[in-house]
């Protein structure tokens, strides 16, 4: 007899996108003895600051730490961060602006399920952080999506986030009565563009005229190299529309701590707090702590400037093989990612896919021979794309440079034999 | 202008129970500068075992251990939990047959989303665990509600767990083609009753014959003070139709950690995982860690025998009062939970109501003129009923015993003082 039927929106099938790519990772380096340099999935390849680990185990010796937390927060942490925004915001925050959540992709969850009713239209911009699309989906949700157009030569030129743009047309040719919300993310994952603030402002009008929110997933928020504009602060009834998610995963180097949060007016926040109730009931209240004394101590520290010098260097370090090669990449304004084009690149005719790659965009063949040949892990940016999409994007690459200094040079070294396949 | 509508799933209006009674018993302790003996909310007033708080501290020195575990758990965990449950199911499991979640809450939350469908129902048992209702109903699931009925004297009478009764024609006029699911708690809470082996045949049985599934949350497994029976195990057809839920919060005094697992059949838990992933990606992973190595620890060093030991032993200490007053309450088969009657028991005539307890069941006003005379907090468990129900329960109030000795021995002088208010 057969067990009873799941739940059809939930498809088993194709793998996704982190498991095929972490397992033809590992496949490979099992079959040639070569350590991977794992530049794909976005974790750190370092630990936390060290004042957030000591944090972490004095908190454990409480015994109160190790049981709930208040649903919306524990109030060192919901302190911590209204210490952290207010002079950001200048203004003191209120505690019914702060919701802790189970990470940054829990609190989106949250804001989702507390505004979207079935039938309601979220716009997503294209590309896309893959959850958004579930979790608007999962209250019911339907996505409308517009596309961030690259410029038409960037495949021969590096180009720049700003070059990246909004057809206005088109943006608001998606807006319609049932619109009840807008994701924005910014510094933007996978191509490191930070929304300027003439963009961010023109959506905010938008979304002040036509009454829909704007989610702004600002978890890369610390990591900017340049200017960074939050759409919250551009006008008061821009700001009431404004849910802005934040994660200590991303600021600290943790993201296994799973520890967010969504900041925004307190009308609106306290039904993302009723869906987190239900959700998560309450988050980790060890790493809460743990992120309360980071965040006090990171105010005063320099610890987010000497992050940013890091990346910096980072950056300079891995882009240096692209600039000697002739690839050309979107300079990343913020974030941990580099969106590199790789069109110039020729695959060798003799290099065989497995079944699951072979009928995939062109990126997903980029990635597994990076693998399989130069022992460099990436991953495939078309999963950021509807699939009529994929045609954008699917010389491209991303990477990640959250890692080590040495992990990074490594990589430069091996990506340096691209030199031989580049026509 | 008005801010966009919300879920209207989502209300603001009466808080919750929590926060209203955590609320009440703050406000009284401020008054009255006593400082009240909090046997309200499940949470454990003394800490994890030592062995899990040094697991956890030696966890977060591994950098990564700080960054993202797999979506379907930590390896170390997931075998640990393999280790822990095979000798009980008497076979190996595989790893395909567990899902670590963040908490059993997000584990049954996952377990809904990957079943319920829209318009699917769900059988739950009155008096239901509140989580239970909206996760259910956040997927689009009807709740079918099916009585666990107290004996007619269990106002003059102590009782048995298994003197509250599962009406089978009330059960099977329940069951209609849109079944899905069946949620089972054993231990239960708030009653303490362990369901007994025929009870959980039967529901088996009707499962398999109507093909739904059966959520058993057993989170208080380890807390059984006579026979536990554990329905996964009764045939393989009902096996196969099991998801089982357990709890590291529960199991190691961690309530605050969020970790949480699943085991059922690799074919249904896939769909669990799916949700899971969707929900909250992935676990905090140091706590998983920390989970893994109290689990391995547990397995041989007596602890949960001691636990249970020290939990007959707590029991003993504060149904002593109880006694002594003639007041009956359900003798609890497992779990921390007491519910006792307090039909006996006359509240004065000059005691004043707040608003919002004024027009609740009685069980509310007990329960606020306890903190307020008493200084002893407890939950209304009428609560845990539909309105139209609450009379049924509105005698009693749930006491949680998860506290030390000291505790629950002080709270046996103060309620000693409700002699003079017995009719």
């Amino acid at each position: 007899m057969s067990l009873p039927s799941h739940n059809p929106y939930f498809k088993v099938g194709g793998k996704d996108i982190w498991s095929l790519i972490n397992e033809t990772a590992a496949a490979a380096e099992q079959e040639s003895g070569r350590k991977m340099v794992n530049l794909g999935q976005g974790f750190f390849s370092y630990s936390p600051p060290d004042f957030a680990i000591n944090a972490a185990k004095k908190a454990l010796d409480v015994p109160a730490n190790n049981q709930y937390a208040p649903a919306r927060g524990r109030p060192s942490l919901v302190q911590a961060i209204i210490d952290t925004y207010s002079p950001v915001y200048g203004r003191q925050l209120t505690k019914d602006e702060v919701l802790v959540t189970t990470g940054a992709n829990e609190g989106m969850l949250s804001c989702f399920f507390g505004f979207i009713a079935p039938g309601d239209e979220v716009i997503v911009f294209e590309p896309f952080f893959d959850q958004y699309i579930s979790n608007i989906e999962m209250p019911g949700g339907k996505v409308k999506y517009v596309q961030l157009h690259p410029p038409a030569d960037f495949a021969t030129r590096t180009v720049t986030g700003d070059d990246w743009s909004i057809d206005w047309s088109e943006l608001e040719a998606a807006i319609t009565p049932k619109t009840k919300m807008i994701v924005l993310n910014s510094p933007h994952n996978p191509i490191g563009k930070v929304f300027n603030k003439q963009e961010l402002l023109r959506i905010g009008e938008l979304a002040v005229k036509h009454n829909f929110l704007i989610l702004s997933d600002e978890v890369y928020e610390n990591l900017y190299y340049g200017d960074f504009t939050r759409v919250a602060l551009l006008s008061p009834e821009i700001g009431r529309r404004t849910l802005t998610v934040g994660s200590a995963g991303k600021s600290f180097a943790a993201t296994g701590w799973r520890v967010g949060w969504v900041i925004g007016d307190k009308e609106t926040v306290q039904y993302c707090a009723l869906a987190h109730t239900r959700i998560c009931f309450s988050t980790p209240n060890v790493m809460q702590e743990a992120t309360a004394q980071a965040l006090q101590l990171a105010r005063t520290n320099g610890y987010y400037e000497q992050t940013r010098k890091e990346y910096i260097n980072k950056y300079r370090i891995f882009t240096a093989v692209f600039d000697e090669l002739g690839l050309p990449y979107t300079v990343a304004d913020g974030g941990y990612f580099l969106l590199v084009n790789l069109k110039k690149v020729e695959i060798p005719k003799e290099v065989e896919f497995p079944q699951e790659i072979a009928h995939k965009p062109r990126d997903f063949k980029l990635a597994f021979w990076l693998i399989k040949q130069f022992g460099v892990v990436s991953i495939p940016p078309s999963e950021f794309y509807l699939p009529q999409n994929a045609h954008v994007i699917e010389d491209c690459l991303r990477f990640a440079v959250c890692k080590d200094d040495f992990v990074l040079e490594e990589a430069v070294q091996r990506l340096r034999l691209l030199k031989q396949y580049i026509k």
